[in-house]
């Protein structure tokens, strides 16, 4: 139902592309290669063709329709086929996927990328590159899956003046802390179900630790701010030591506890600016629009200074939603090779780092304490000696002799809250401190 | 601190870009330009330049600096001036709009415009006008402000399988839904209240009678699904029947209400296709990530085929949201004109439209009976009889002698939805159908 674009024709050469790598994501850019490469050239005048694909092991059955004679165990030998046009590397992890890439992208093959690790490691070294050759590298798929948020950062708010990001941009995470929320899960229970349901690997690390997200965060922060931001530069803290205790905490005054990737840009002085990049459970109010962002799916938060709040949400993870990214970004990349042209990715050189200690947020905290008159004035007295002023403060229901206090802070510098924590660790009064987290303002 | 691309350096000519119109949205352009004009040098290497600004009158303060000289009343020729490379049009209404941007695109220069009323009739000519002079002609800020949309659906998602568009378009209606919602005003006190703070004109037809939602659905049902759809086509309700009332029965059963602007396509037969468009208040479940949407913020949520749902959250109106959108489209416009691409809009010819009898929807009802027994049944069996089963009923308190119930039905078409209403009026038992809204499901 779409127009022909000028460069279509029946006579139209094929793009062929090659795939390096066939897991969950690979085989899903198949299928759906296949099924939309008509839609695709009467909409874009691209006719997209798969042209080898390269695997670990032939045999191996992928559930999916496939020319066995497109398998190769050779990647190196696909990138260098000169009947190959365009490369998708789903490979995952630096090795060999950094060199294939780089290959590809010096012999002037566009490529699409959707690997996190390989982009918040070496990102620069590839970002040059595909400058240096004059063709496109494109990573859709690599911030937050199917849900558009690169093409945006690079394009629609190219002239924006981005002063944050905020993301929900790890799935697994994501649908543990709902099951928390919303049936009382404890963590160990809505891990042991994510990882039943496949949304957990068995060793769930780089999900529940944050590193997952801390890649997506430096990605997101190089094409925001125009900076080198890599994985190393996130400060993370994972969800592990979240409790059914602090979710209902969060519940009473009002939030709910999501992992946030977040990533700031501050003036600091005459034409400086630092940025400060951290993936950490947060308290977000339950007005915030990243509050509703249930399950496993995924939301992007950005706050520029003309365009004001905009959010971006979908599905960050799974083959199909993956895949559609990929091909959005094959259609652009084969497109921009037809007519010569490619965009530049806006990174650049490396930034200032605003260290954690330096950066501000409100805390939540509970600490048990001995109930004795004066005790709690004691306490606050910790607070303001740090330079750490209190919002809210309710006591619990706890055993006689003690009692559990929940604080929430205003916003203080990390190294004034942590000053504040170790005088109230050595404090008489102060029996445990049992959880700190912070607090998202709306 | 970006990289500059490769076509920046310090000779690098300007793009001079003439304006035409200087009111909310106008002004704030010139002076984001301003404010921008270095960044984007340093994130694109493009240097944009204002050239000319076309006014109405030229002495009337608009409240920002802006060198006089640029100002004129001649519009014309603005876009015929040589030394002006993209034409930006911001004076809405389609003539003398139309003939401005059509001169504009035959000569060659870019157009980037935020009108609305302009792209919903008579879209078709000027993308076939862009295409055939090879120029860009870009209207991110037509469709929801600052959200970006258009770009998208134009380029991220074009080679996904849209199945449908359903967003919250206008902020004016949004707002006034919000304030009955939540603050539990009438529909005439939000109304005035969005009056006063300027959300809605004194005339408020276009906003509360869904034309302003109406236009903006025929222009994204248009880049989604590849067909010129028109304002003509989209079928339109709007919220000025909505009671306080139906805002509490909606609550009551877990939802909120909204104007919304939806965008189908139906299979329709072998390789044919309908689209349906309208714009109706309608009772979304809370759980629904539109539900969240509140005051005057925008969203769009798009399911597809392969990515799933997506959702674009964030000022849909305002001077400085729309401007940075139109800034948005003018780097791209300018650095696509400097490389001598440009991408054709992926509309097309005339759709099937399926018309509003022939679409499906739930239905919420509410209906007074007389209070005598078998009345219930009776009702009921009416609804059988037309082919509309009902999903859930409560029971109102009401005077003695008769009773107020509220349904919802399961999807059905809205045929036999009128049908239904026609026999309820014409029973014996029906004293009167007090409301008839829509439901989402989710």
């Amino acid at each position: 139902m779409a127009s022909n674009s000028s460069s279509s024709s029946d006579d139209n050469a094929p793009v062929r592309v090659g795939i390096l790598g066939c897991g969950h994501v690979g085989s899903a850019l198949i299928e759906l290669l296949g099924e939309r490469a008509r839609a695709i050239e009467t909409a874009s005048g691209v006719r997209l063709e798969a042209g080898a694909v390269a695997v670990r092991s032939i045999s191996k059955d992928r559930g999916i329709e496939l020319d066995e004679s497109l398998l190769t165990t050779d990647a190196e030998a696909v990138v260098a086929d000169p009947s190959i046009d365009v490369v998708v590397e789903v490979i995952g992890g630096i090795e060999p996927a950094r060199s294939l890439v780089l290959a590809a992208l010096k012999s002037g093959k566009p490529v699409v990328t959707a690997n996190k690790e390989l982009l918040a490691s070496v990102g620069s070294e590839l970002y040059a590159a595909a400058e240096a050759n004059g063709v496109d590298l494109l990573f859709e798929a690599a911030a937050a899956g199917a849900i558009p948020i690169i093409r945006p950062l690079r394009e629609s708010l190219l002239a924006e003046d981005v002063r944050s990001i905020i993301g929900i941009v790890n799935g697994t995470t994501n649908y543990i802390l709902t099951r928390m929320a919303e049936d009382g899960a404890t963590y160990a229970d809505a891990l042991g179900e994510a990882q039943r349901l496949g949304y957990a690997e068995r060793d769930p690390t780089a999900d529940v630790e944050g590193f997952d997200a801390g890649a997506k965060t430096a990605i997101m922060a190089s094409i925001a701010f125009g900076a080198n931001v890599v994985a190393g530069d996130v400060y993370r803290e994972g969800i592990s030591t979240i409790t059914s205790k602090d979710i209902e905490s969060a519940e009473r005054f009002g939030y709910v506890i999501k992992l946030l990737a977040i990533a700031s840009v501050f003036d600091a002085g005459t034409d400086e600016e630092e940025i400060g990049v951290r993936v950490y459970p947060a308290m977000v109010p339950v007005s915030h629009p990243l509050a509703s962002v249930r399950d496993s799916f995924n939301a992007v938060f950005v706050e520029g200074a003309a365009s004001g709040e905009l959010m971006f949400y979908g599905r960050g993870a799974g083959g199909q939603p993956t895949a559609s990214a990929v091909l959005g970004d094959l259609v652009d990349a084969a497109s921009n090779l037809q007519r010569g042209a490619f965009r530049p990715v806006p990174s650049g050189p490396r930034p200032s780092i605003r260290a954690i200690d330096d950066l501000e947020s409100a805390y939540f905290l509970n600490i048990t304490v001995g109930d004795s008159p004066g005790v709690l004035s004691e306490v606050a007295g910790v607070f303001a000696e740090n330079g750490i002023s209190i919002r809210a403060m309710q006591q619990d229901d706890t055993p006689e002799s003690e009692a559990s206090v929940a604080f929430i802070t205003h916003q203080g510098r990390e190294s004034d809250i942590q000053a504040t924590l170790s005088r109230l660790k050595e404090h008489d009064a102060v029996k445990s401190i049992n959880s700190v987290i912070r607090v998202i303002e709306s």
